[in-house]
């Protein structure tokens, strides 16, 4: 049978895969999963277009990636039909380790980055499709000679990045998102095994660079985004730390220990746990007798969203102690527990990270140069570090507050 | 402090609301639920992008209702202040009684409509707000002089399904749902308290009236849609037959009994209730002792959707019966149980529903007609009535189908 | 060297061409003198964005023909290289014997259809390009045994219509003309070498029905986009009579009297001429010694629209001569030429012309049927004809003007 | 007579303008001339659907200052109607004075700057229209007292160039284009009557600045369209050292000999000059006995495009020289007129020019700031100014280019 299904995609229309195995990884119940796992966390509390979730990212990654080689090949570049489909099993795969909300809770349910659980999730797969995925992990892995196949995946422009931000953007409705990603994706080639973009697509790369910023400063940082995901952290924590709590049997199995082996029974046990399981806690929390696991819940269940204090300096303690003795007396909590209200972290940004691999452009002549001596743009960014701290929105209470975003 | 805070729709962009009170209400925790409700059940499950909620639908449609008022008083049309906040008031509750997966299950957790319930939450709120809602109720339940306010809530042409119609194109990616509702804004009017569009729209009523009769039959009634809708009301029906069941503590509230008197007391504990509690409860259930509750659960849970067929006849008893058998064999089951697996339906769709007060048409010269006698486009449709049948899908047995779409 | 330029058009993006020679005749001085030729006309001048040229219809004709056959050869029907670059000749040339303003002046300037002089240009390029085209003139005019090659570049499905529908909606912004022609690609196929829609096709069969009727009747038979072709025609019927004009070169050849044989010399003197010789004519004659030549060249270029009376019957001829009564005294003219200065006309338009040959339905079992016997929807219209008149717009003057649209 | 007529922009949809007299100006003939006016030269040669026009321009600058000015009044600035119809008279003709091809031959036929010729056309359009124009010139010239109506006709962020911007991307169809001006519209705000941005809205502004940079670079100076330009200009300089020409009789007032008094004459005879006037000319001269101007002639209407090198320094002599000799030879024309062939010139382009006045940040507490203290991106650039060379493209003729883009 065929199983060339087409999905109807708002964003890039009617998309159809070349290969048939594309279609029982998708049918897999560990990739339906991510049916149920938002793609950004609790953004949708900020912008109520983003319920769009990890599913539909992967199929959209995959779609670019399909389009891209493609694309290399109409160029000459040898792709053969095997490479063509292990490179799309990797990028349909490659998040297939996220847990519920995404970023939001990464390394708090199981204490590993999700490319981990995700290549453990490969692995598992592999073994139930008698060694399919062998070529699929290589290229995962970057243990595959055609290093291009792994950029595509992974890399400065791979294809996650290219779906992700234009999704985003259509779905929060920011349009300063937008990437051009055909464009970019019309200029890629291959170099000596690595990617490249043809010198003409510079400007492409710039703007893909500075879309990137501002999604991550006006979307993925923006202070109410920020709060809702300190709070879904906290709330899980407060949760780890109660004795006697109801919730799903999955995230019950997560919740009595750490657990750090990625064996197939963890993963299998990780396969069972969603969005579901966290929403569900937090709504039979909302009447809860511990007093903070009752205000976190209600607070995310009816978006009372915590206020979001952003500086380029870390915080005063003098802040901190002024805003503890505040909470420690609207609710009538410890002073311990007051601190745990007040919820901090730090978020960093470049343009153009040039710690990572550079971006390599091919110039007419044939000769290769770094993006970052090719380009007439300043890719050097200040500030690009910013501190967040966040606690409940007591009311009829004021906090100066310096120099807010 | 001013609340007009600004939300960005991917749909219609910026948008903003023009009374305090319409953000008093959005805030409420009766309002903030319907962030949990599906505005399509489950028709993401074909379309993968229709993930919206009836939160959004609810905005959406507000941001029209305020165009359509600042239309009609540029043309003259005398709206007070107090009827303008109201009808915006109308349009944003009007749907606030829908519960989980909104249609799909409605009227199987409360035997009621979900307009009767959105009028029950109104009573209840306005109660809360000390009668800021009198003119709201009046005109949601057609009891206020001016006509027009309540056809721009409910009626041929109203905001609601301005709204619906082209928010699940959007979000579905079918093109063929668009319909140009900016047009028709531009083109209402009034005549005698009633409602009319200018002779000039009469074509974008027919571009609309056939984006909706498309909406119907190509998504809200697709093979796929009505499949997983089927699979919903079987796996809840099957439930509240089920003696033992894990589920949440809101839910149960509705399974042990049916509510029929819409009481403060009802309409708080059905306000606890949403897509999370049903979603958590199958996936309970995906490792049930009850076999039926099993097969339907994990049928949901992994996407394996029902075979469904489509007739313009009811489906023919033989065939049944032969369903029923091999339903019996394949799952070592009784007869009786096979038949609750074959779920049956049939959906009426018209173009133009003449039965419905008429689309008004206002023409140059000052008069008016009705939209049938205005119009050279052909209204009467053939098999306006489709028959459902959905059964599991059995691997290798092929079932004589005559007639699909 | 590779000529396989990429052009961005605002309406599919990034278009790229698979054959070398498609770039030799859009590089002809015949084929780029379509960039002189506006695709709709005057209709800008009701539709401000409407300012595309037959140059880009036939590129964007040529892309959907390409995804056609893609599609078409996924599908298993073999085309090969030869009759793939011959069908990409015939849909880029399709068009190339259309003269100033396209549809407006056609059969005014050389008394034939577009056709036919599209062929002429086919054959004389032909002779140029040493037999290159033979197979695609074949296909043109449908003398070759595959059919469905043919009906792609003209038929009730032909990627012309599907790129000028499409295209058309996109500069005027008319959004009730959008067709979804992607879904139509992609539901293309070929039955006995005839072009078939496959049957989950058929909603956006009926959508595009829909919106070639609303294109018709909102866009190109709009009043004012009417009342400025009759004025175009208007302009060159009063220049053919007079005898002392300025103009240039070119069209003066075809002024001084009627060319009928397409012969290659013809060919040749018409590839000249384009909206610039008439436009430029037009703009000689604002002060005129010819009063009709002046009222009707002033009109046109400070966009004095005559007034446009549409009916479901004839004009009477009381109207008749009531209006040339009072242009004989407003203009102070002799009434013959008030005469002239009324232009009559009638349109025709079906949503679906079964006249035409029938699109065909290729159901799940493999049967074919007739659209009309298919379809739930009703395809035949009431008052398809309407009859035009347009005139001068002389003020204070009104006109009693029955039954207007 | 209620004049307010829609127009239906493919950009933004259904536009209407708040005044009648806006219709007069729009309605007159100095206006409705810019229908004949590209808005971007012979960009489309580049970019096929970038057909678009000065008048669709003013149009769409219009619309925009109607939604600021909207916008700043519901924020309590006070702006009354009168100054509300002003400032929009003044958008409206702030282009006005556009001559054939816009930037392309400004400076050539008339030696001035465009906004002169503006200003002088606003003047005679006083006279004609007794006055109404005073307040509008006022703001025009920047002498009222309110210098934010200035800003937003002419300024960092004024309406002219947030819709240039939008709707070049949007009829180019480069997406890095896209700018967001709805947002930047929703910051706006006034402060001591100078125009600012609210804080919130400065990632727009980032973005705005790059997409502007972008678009200098990627499509205005893109080598292609500079080429076509510089093609224009050398026609245009050719034509007026030739003693025998055909013309049309308005622009051979202006090749006799230079005018610079902007008188009321010289205004009426340059609204009679447009896009028509020079594709007439350069038809004609197709054959022309002149050999330059033949050439020339040639290459424009069949899109032979000079070859374009770009520089980041001036083009050697070296290399010159040796052009100059290879067209001498291949033309058997005179070194001084293969000279003329050599066409040079140098573009410029800050992403933010802080020469201009800077763009004024508000911050939350009230302060306002420079952007260029405000923001975290880097603005200064690299390599900002380009030297461009072109010339006939010789076949079989290559050219050693150093570092092109």
């Amino acid at each position: 049978m065929n199983k060339k299904k087409i999905f109807n995609d708002p964003v890039y229309g009617f998309i159809r895969f070349p290969f048939d195995f594309l279609y029982d990884l998708i049918d897999h119940p560990y990739f339906q999963r991510l049916r149920r796992i938002s793609q950004m966390g609790l953004s949708h509390y900020v912008y109520p277009g983003a319920l769009h979730t990890r599913f539909h990212h992967a199929l959209g990654a995959l779609h670019l990636m399909t389009r891209a080689i493609d694309k290399l090949r109409l160029k000459g570049i040898a792709i053969s039909d095997d490479e063509y489909e292990a490179v799309c099993c990797a990028i349909l795969l490659h998040d297939i380790g996220h847990g519920p909300f995404s970023h939001a809770l990464e390394g708090k349910i199981v204490p590993v980055h999700h490319e981990s659980l995700s290549l453990a999730y490969m692995q598992v797969l592999n073994t139930e499709f008698e060694g399919k995925l062998d070529l699929a992990i290589k290229i995962f892995k970057n243990e595959y000679s055609k290093s291009f196949l792994h950029q595509l995946v992974s890399g400065q422009l791979d294809m996650d990045r290219l779906d992700y931000l234009n999704r985003d953007s259509f779905f929060t409705g920011v349009a300063e998102g937008v990437i051009g990603y055909d464009r970019i994706i019309e200029m890629l080639h291959v170099v000596d095994d690595q990617l490249v973009i043809e010198e003409k697509g510079i400007y492409s790369i710039e703007k893909f660079l500075i879309s990137r910023r501002i999604m991550y400063w006006q979307v993925y940082y923006h202070k109410a985004s920020v709060a809702a995901e300190y709070m879904l952290i906290l709330f899980y924590e407060l949760l780890k730390k109660s004795k006697i709590i109801v919730t799903s049997q999955s995230l019950r199995y997560f919740l009595e220990e750490d657990k750090t082996e990625l064996s197939p029974e963890l993963i299998h046990e990780h396969s069972k746990i969603d969005d579901i399981d966290i929403v569900f806690t937090i709504k039979e929390h909302k009447n809860s007798n511990n007093k903070l696991l009752r205000i976190i819940s209600e607070s995310i269940l009816d978006r009372r969203l915590f206020t979001c204090h952003v500086n380029n300096a870390p915080h005063s303690s003098d802040l901190k102690d002024m805003l503890r003795q505040k909470l420690t007396e609207h609710y009538d909590i410890a002073s311990s527990d007051a601190s745990l209200l007040i919820c901090e972290g730090k978020e960093e940004k470049f343009a153009y990270d040039q710690t990572e691999n550079e971006i390599i452009i091919l110039k007419k002549d044939g000769s290769v140069i770094n993006y970052s001596d090719a380009t007439d743009f300043n890719i050097e960014n200040r500030n690009t570090i910013k501190y967040f701290m966040c606690h409940p929105n007591i009311k009829n209470v004021k906090f100066a507050v310096p120099n807010p975003i």
